[in-house]
C-alpha cells in the first residue's frame, strides 16, 4: 500500500572490507611515495549530500554517516565522527582497520600533528579540501615535521573498480513565476557588488540560484554540479557537463553566459592568473585545487564569502508566496499522515519504516512531489532520543507506546518544506508531556519574537532555551538553520543558533526546532519553518521584525501540560492551531476534517 | 563642601591651534618625505586611558573624547569618530583643517584607500598600532597604489615643545589577600598553557594581575606600563621603569623574574627571533613594532589572544570575596549620595558637576576609595539620552525636573565597581516611567537569569532587550561588559553583547545594563554588576549557571510602573530591596536609614 521512491533503509555497508581496502590503498600509497592520505566525505563543492562516486571514504571504511572523515598513516588509520554518529562509525568499520575517534576528543588535523611521523608525505586530492581546511592541515603537519602534497589523481579512484559514473542529471530551468526574478537581473546584481575581477561560484546552490536552474545530480536537492565565473564587467562563464543540458535549455543559459564544460575551467583560472587578474573565491566551497592554480599562475585570490549565499538567503515575494503554497500542501499531506497515524500505530504494528513509507506516499499524493528534502527520520521513543536517527532495516523498531517522533521535509517546485512533529501513542509519560511543553513554550518564544533590524540569530538563540534552561535542561543543536527555495533544506548564512551572528532580514526562512532528548527513553523537538517579516508596532522607534509561521499541521496536544503555558503561550497555540484548521480543512475528507477539528481545539 | 580629586571638568582643548599645528605636521611630513601620517588615540599598549604625554591626536586637532583616530595627508586631514563624539568633535576641531568623518559612513582604512594618490608613502608609528590594524590600513593603501612606512621617531613629538613626561608611577604588589592566588603560582599556569615558546605580555592589564602588581601610570586603572615575556620553560622576564619600583617591591619581583627595562625588550626579540624563536604576541594588545622586530630577526609570531585574559577573568574566591566587600562599601557611599540627592536636587540649584562632585566625595569618606574608575557620567534629562555624556564646565546644566542618570564607579584595593542609576527629580514623565519600567524587566532578565555551561553571553543579550523589542524599542550598546578586580572597569574577553562570543564561566563579573535613550528627552539606564556562579537545579541535567548581584543600591521606585512587572519580577525586586536594606542599614545615620526604609519599600 505504501512504499518510498526517495529514501532507503539499507546499510549497503560490510565491514569486512575495511581491512582488504585498506591494504590496497597502503599499497597504493607507497607506490606513489605517499606515507598517509586524507580521506574526508566531500566532493568538489563541500555538498551535504553527495553523488555516489563521491562516496570514496563510505567505500574506503564502511562508513555510510553524512559527515566524517578518515586519515590514513602507515600504521594506522583513523575515522573521525562526531556525536551522532559515534555508534553507528563503532557499527560499520572494522575495528582492527580503523579507530573510530570522536570528534569532540580530537580534531582530525590535532591528530596529524600527534601520528605523522616527522619526514611523512600526507597526500590529499586538492578537489575535496577548501582553502581553509588544507591551511589547518599544513599547519598540523608542519608542528609533525611533516608534509603535506597534493595529489592530482585520488588514489581510491584507481582501486575502486565498480565506481559509479559521474552524474549528469538534466539542468532545468526554473521557471520565472517561482524564482521571482530574471538570471540576468541576478547576475548584474551579483556584478555590481563584486569588487574583486570576478566571482568563482563554486557552490552548485549558488549557481542554481544565479542562473535560475535546477539540476539532479545528487539525492533530494536539485542542484547540477558545475561552476561560474561571474566577472565585474562582461559576460559571465557557466561551466556545466553538455550533456546535461538540452538544446533548448542551452540556448536559453547560453544568452546569460559563455558556455563550457567544467574541464574547461582550470585553463581559465591559469590564464586570468597570468593576467594577474583577483578573483573572490568563497572560503566554505571553493576547492584548493582551483584556488591555488590559480595563485600558481600569479593571480590573486581572495578567500571570502561568495556574495550569492545572502542574496539567496533573502526570498522575494514570488519565492515566499510559492513556499506559503507549498507548505499548504505540504501541510495537507502530512495531516493525512497524521489522522492515518493516530488510527494505525496504536494497534501495535507499525514500524518506523512503513511509517516513513506511509508519509513520502501521502506527499507523493499531492502530485507536485519532486522529492524529499531529506530522509525522514522516523523514530520510536528511545530511538527519538538520537536527534539525527536513521531508521534502517536493522534498527527498524516497532512504533510502542509512548512519543513517536518525525522530522520530514518535502521537494516542490515551489518551495522547500521542513517539519516535525512528536506524537504521543497511548500515552506518553509525564517526563514525555513536562519535557514537550517546555519545548513547545521555546518554540512559541521564537514564533512571537519581535526584534529590530540588524538583531542576529545568536542573540534570540535563548529565547527557545530559556525554558528548558530553568528546569535545568537544553539541547545540543541549533534552535534553527536556513531553508531554501526548491534548493537545500540546509542553507546559510541565516541561522538561528550560538554561531549566527548574520543579521536576519526580511525573506529569509529559517527553521524554527527546539528539542529536548533524554538517552534511552524519549526524545521531542517541534519544527515548524518561518519567514522573516516586517512588523508594525505602535509607536515603535525602530525597524522591527518578526516571523511568520509557514508550517501548517497541528501539534500534538495530547503531549502538552497546559498549566504550564502563560496566557500569551496558550493564545499564540489557539491562534495557530484555528490557522491550520481554516487552511487544511477545504481539502480533506470527512473523516480526516473530524481528526483535523480534535486535534485543532482550543486549549 | 564637596570636590572632586580624579576628574575634572574642563576642556582644555583650543580649536584654533589645530590649524597651526596641522601645518608644522606638514612640513615635518615632508622633509621626511612623507606625503601622509597616522594618527591614532592610542598608546603602545591599546590602552584605554592613555597617559598625557600620549595625547598625541588631542595635540594635533584638540579633539578630547576617548576615541578617535586622524590620517593626515598632503591635502586634506580628516578625524574619524564614532557616534557618541561626532557633535563634540564638531565642537572642538577647526572645521578649515580637519574633516570630521563618522565611523558609521567609512572606516578609515578605507577613506585612506580613496584618497591616498598613487605613490603616496603614509607614515605611521608602530608603537601605536597592532598588526591587525596596520595589515588592513596596507590592504587600503595597496589598493591605492600608495605605499604604508613605519616611522621609527613620531614626528608630532618633536613638534609637540610642553609635551608631559612618561608617566613614572609607583609599582607596588597586590596582597595576596586580595590576589587570592601567588604571582608565582599564575606565572607557572600561564607557562604550561603554552604552546609557543614563550608569551609576550602587552597588555598591563595582563601584566598586573600575572605578578600581582598594580601601577599608577594612567588615571583610573592602577596598572603600571611594561611588558613581560614570560617562556614555556624558565624563568619570566618583566620590563619596568626601575624608577617606578622601591628596592622591596624590586626584590620581590626579582624572585619571580629577571628584571629589565622596558627598552631592552627589542634587542631580546631580536636575539630570540634570530634563535628561531615562536612567541605568542596579543592581536588586540601587542604594537606592530615588536611583533615586526620580532619577524624581521627571523622568529615566528604568532599573532593570537593572550591566554592570561580569561584567566584573569575568572576571579578566584578571594576576588569575589573583595567585590562584596568592596560594592557593599560602595552601595553605602552611593546610598548616602541618593539620599543627599532626593533631599537637594528638587530645590534647583544642583549643576551636573556639583553632583558629580558630591559623589565623589561621598565615596571618599569611607576611607578606602583609590580612584573613580571612570569619569562619571551625571547627566540631566537630554543630556541623559547621550548614553557615554561627560559633563563639562561648558556643558554643565542645572538638574532639572525629570530624570537624572549617573554612572560612576570606584577602584578600591579590593574590588572595581561600576553603577548606574536613573532618578526621578520632583516628577517624571509617563513616557519616562513606562521605558524605565521595560528596561527594569530586561535588567531582571539578566539578573534572574539561568543558563548552562558552554553559554555565551550573545545568547543572553536578546533577554535583556526583549521588552523593550516588544515596544518597538532598543538600545545601541551591550549589555554588559566584564569588570577587573582592583583593575580595568572594562574588561575582556567576557561581554554580553551581539559580540559576545565567550563563554560565561563561574568567577566572570560583568555589568547588567541595559538602557533607553529618547534623544533631546531623557535616558534610561539601570546597571548593576554581576559575578557569574553556579547554579544548583532539582533536577538539571546540566551544569547551570546563574548570575550573583553584586552592586547593592536601591533601584528608584518612583520610576516604576508596578502593573507592567510580571508577579516574578515584582519578586525579584522585593527581595533585592530586602538585600539592599539589610546590608545597607547598619552602615548609614537614621535619616538616611530613613530613606532607605522608603527607598527599598515592598511594591
Amino acid at each position: 500500500m505504501f512504499d518510498s521512491h526517495f529514501q532507503t533503509f539499507d546499510e549497503a555497508t560490510n565491514p569486512s572490507l575495511g581491512t582488504p581496502r585498506l591494504k590496497m590503498l597502503r599499497a597504493r600509497l607507497k607506490a606513489m611515495k605517499l606515507d598517509g592520505f586524507l580521506v574526508p566525505r566531500a566532493d568538489a563543492h563541500q555538498n551535504e549530500y553527495v553523488a555516489p562516486c563521491e562516496e570514496r571514504l563510505a567505500w574506503l571504511a564502511g562508513f555510510t554517516g553524512s559527515a566524517g572523515f578518515v586519515i590514513v598513516l602507515a600504521d594506522k588509520a583513523a575515522l573521525f565522527v562526531d556525536g551522532r554518529y559515534t555508534i553507528q562509525a563503532r557499527e560499520q568499520v572494522d575495528a582492527k582497520a580503523f579507530t573510530v575517534v570522536p570528534l569532540a576528543e580530537i580534531s582530525p588535523s590535532d591528530w596529524l600533528a600527534k601520528n605523522a611521523k616527522k619526514g611523512a608525505r600526507i597526500g590529499f586530492d586538492p578537489w575535496l579540501h577548501t582553502h581553509g581546511q588544507i591551511q589547518r592541515f599544513e599547519t598540523a603537519a608542519n608542528k609533525a615535521g611533516a608534509l603535506l602534497v597534493p595529489i592530482e589523481e585520488n588514489p581510491i579512484d584507481g582501486l575502486w573498480s565498480d565506481r559509479p559514473a559521474q552524474p549528469s542529471g538534466r539542468v532545468v530551468l526554473h521557471p520565472p513565476k517561482y524564482a521571482g526574478e530574471s538570471a540576468a537581473k541576478k547576475l548584474s546584481r551579483v556584478a555590481a557588488s563584486l569588487t574583486a575581477d570576478a566571482l568563482l561560484v563554486s557552490d552548485p546552490h549558488a549557481l542554481a540560484w544565479a542562473f535560475n536552474l535546477r539540476g539532479a545530480d545528487v539525492a533530494h536537492t536539485p542542484i547540477a554540479l558545475g561552476y561560474a565565473l561571474i566577472p565585474r564587467k562582461g559576460k559571465p562563464r557557466l561551466f556545466l557537463e553538455p550533456e546535461k543540458l538540452m538544446p533548448r535549455t542551452a540556448s536559453a543559459l547560453a544568452k546569460l553566459a559563455h558556455l563550457a564544460p567544467p574541464s574547461a575551467l582550470p585553463d581559465l583560472l591559469k590564464e586570468l592568473g597570468a593576467k594577474k587578474q583577483t578573483i573572490l573565491f568563497d572560503a566554505g566551497a571553493a576547492p584548493r585545487r582551483l584556488t591555488a592554480l590559480f595563485e600558481d599562475a600569479g593571480g590573486k585570490a581572495e578567500i571570502g564569502t561568495d556574495p550569492i549565499a545572502l542574496m539567496k538567503a533573502r526570498k522575494n515575494a514570488a519565492e515566499l508566496a510559492g513556499a506559503r503554497a507549498a507548505h499548504l500542501r505540504d501541510g495537507v499531506a502530512v495531516a493525512r499522515f497524521l489522522c492515518w497515524f493516530d488510527k494505525t500505530a496504536p494497534r501495535g504494528r507499525l514500524t518506523e519504516i512503513a511509517a516513513a513509507q506511509a508519509l513520502e506516499t501521502f506527499r507523493r499524493e499531492n502530485g507536485a512531489l519532486r522529492d524529499i528534502s531529506f530522509p525522514t527520520i522516523s523514530a520510536s521513543n528511545a530511538h527519538a532520543a538520537l536527534p539525527h536517527y536513521r531508521v534502517t532495516e536493522k534498527s527498524n523498531a516497532r512504533i510502542s507506546k509512548g512519543v513517536y517522533l518525525v522530522d520530514s521535509g518535502a521537494q516542490y517546485l515551489d518551495g522547500t518544506t521542513d517539519i516535525t512533529r512528536t506524537l504521543v501513542v497511548g500515552q506518553a509519560s509525564k517526563a514525555a508531556r513536562r519535557a514537550n511543553t517546555l519545548v513547545l513554550k521555546g518554540h512559541i518564544a521564537i514564533a512571537r519574537a519581535v526584534f529590530p533590524n540588524g538583531t542576529s540569530g545568536a542573540q534570540i538563540d535563548g529565547f527557545a532555551r530559556r525554558p528548558l534552561w530553568e528546569a535545568g535542561f537544553d539541547f545540543d543543536h541549533g534552535v534553527g538553520h536556513g531553508v531554501g527555495s526548491y534548493l537545500s533544506v540546509h542553507e546559510g548564512p541565516q541561522r538561528i543558533s550560538k554561531l549566527g551572528g548574520v543579521a536576519l532580514e526580511p525573506g529569509m526562512i529559517l527553521s524554527n526546532e527546539p528539542g529536548y532528548y533524554r538517552e534511552g527513553a524519549f526524545g521531542i523537538r517541534i519544527e515548524n519553518l518561518v519567514a522573516v517579516e516586517q512588523r508594525a508596532i505602535k509607536g515603535a522607534e525602530r525597524d522591527m521584525l518578526g516571523f511568520e509561521t509557514l508550517t501548517l499541521v497541528p501539534i500534538d496536544q495530547r503531549l502538552i501540560e497546559p498549566k504550564l503555558l502563560t496566557p500569551d503561550e496558550r493564545a499564540w497555540l489557539n491562534a495557530y492551531h484555528a490557522r491550520v484548521r481554516a487552511a487544511l480543512a477545504p481539502h480533506l475528507d470527512a473523516a480526516e476534517r473530524a481528526w483535523l477539528t480534535k486535534a485543532t481545539k482550543r486549549i
